[in-house]
């Protein structure tokens, strides 16, 4: 169990009421089933059984948990009503890290990975899964917190593909890279700064790291990569959209390693 | 006035009716290229760099402000981030195609445009003329009818970019292709069916057509097209993000060119 920090994202808001669980039978059913519960809201005070029962579940889970207040959680339920408690379940079923080198190695193939550093929009996150599977990578990685997630409008947004693709949702994503990199796998990350990515080695197995919105990819990790890679422009000004970046940079990448089609 | 046939597209009817810009990017981008904010709206107690900077822009061109509670400005914007600022304008403005080709003699280079077939998201609208502006190309060219068209949710999504580029908002796609080849213009158009990109030459005076997201380019413009390209994929199933595909495109079409970055 592990609780949120920072302010929310309005966005996220929005998106949550597609598939919210509300009531203490209704959520304790999502965890013993196995569901996914993307994220726990739990009434702040309230200290009784089924709550510690909800919490305890949601503890083994590793599901993040946010307390809020009673007139928030009416908010969020409408005319529902929520006992207290209320889960945000997920509408894909995440994978774990085992079933993306599982694929590469199935296929033959050097291992390419998506990881995403904050990504916040849903429909960037579905446009990049779509991606991955077009383009054959492995598996997608998020950070569990402050990052969209496999909700229904990302889903929508992967055109089914979140279905195909390995999603694998981790605590830190900075630990996740150091893991992998024991295992021989390079980084490299989309930022401005870079070099141009034509004059880049995108040959080996590799994790594309494409960074928040806003904020690009976050210091720690872009120290954790070997490469930085930059798209090309024409002009002085402007970028491109995170999800359209990941796309070219894919196709780069491809294209070093030999896609004709 | 003309009359629209057919039925009107539920999200173009919800947009137009927005005249709201959101966001410190894209509020300041209003005032530096010179466009008519009527009004702008303001987070009572900020007064960071950022906002300190918005207001003497407004204060120059001798904007209305107004100090609201960062409640109301939520209520405002709805779903929409707005950092604080909104501004009440015109949205863009629409060019038309005399200042696309002024724009490439200026810069000395072959034409390059976008003709979009039907886009239907905002968002994709908006990611394409990103993509334009970040790729130096001198125009997009939408229908009129059964479009996205320019709202404040497709300028969002452009980062500004509409701004900057050219948007020409054409009565009939295909009689604008034929008026453009009489002045030596090709189209590539985007379709699974075609060749792949890698293969064909696309160096010249070229306007690359997308489809509409669901079912691509129409038979009649794709009729139109001298070139039909097929953005290679690894797996047998799948499709890109058709703001995805237009940047891979866009940038084989730059590599051809010549771009090193």
């Amino acid at each position: 169990m592990k609780e949120e920090n920072g302010t929310k994202n309005r966005r996220e808001q929005e998106e949550s009421t597609e598939s919210l669980v509300f009531g203490r039978n209704e959520v304790l059913s999502l965890f013993r089933t196995g569901k996914t519960v993307e994220k726990l809201y739990v009434q702040q005070g309230l200290k009784d059984g089924p709550i510690r029962t909800i919490l305890r579940e949601a503890e083994k889970k590793g599901t993040v948990v946010r307390f809020l207040s009673r007139e928030r959680l009416n908010e969020m339920a409408g005319q529902k009503a929520h006992q207290g408690v209320i889960a945000l379940s997920g509408a894909a079923q995440y994978a774990d890290m085992e079933e993306v080198f599982r694929l590469a190695r199935e296929r033959g193939e050097a291992p390419l990975l998506y990881l995403l550093d904050e990504v916040q929009d849903p429909h960037n996150l579905g446009a990049m899964i779509r991606t991955a599977y077009v383009a054959g990578a492995h598996g997608v990685i998020i950070p569990k917190v402050r990052s969209a997630l496999l909700t229904a409008s990302a889903v929508k947004a992967s055109a089914g593909a979140a279905l195909y693709v390995p999603v694998v949702k981790v605590g830190n994503l900075v630990q996740t890279m150091e893991e992998l990199k024991k295992q021989g796998n390079g980084f490299v990350c989309a930022d401005m700064d870079g070099e141009s990515m034509y004059d880049l080695d995108l040959t080996g197995p590799m994790g594309l790291v494409m960074g928040n919105e806003g904020k690009g990819v976050s210091r720690l990790v872009k120290e954790h990569c070997d490469l930085i890679a930059r798209v090309p422009m024409r002009g002085e000004l402007g970028s491109l959209n995170v999800s359209v970046a990941c796309g070219v940079l894919t196709y780069e990448i491809l294209r070093q390693r030999g896609l004709k089609g």
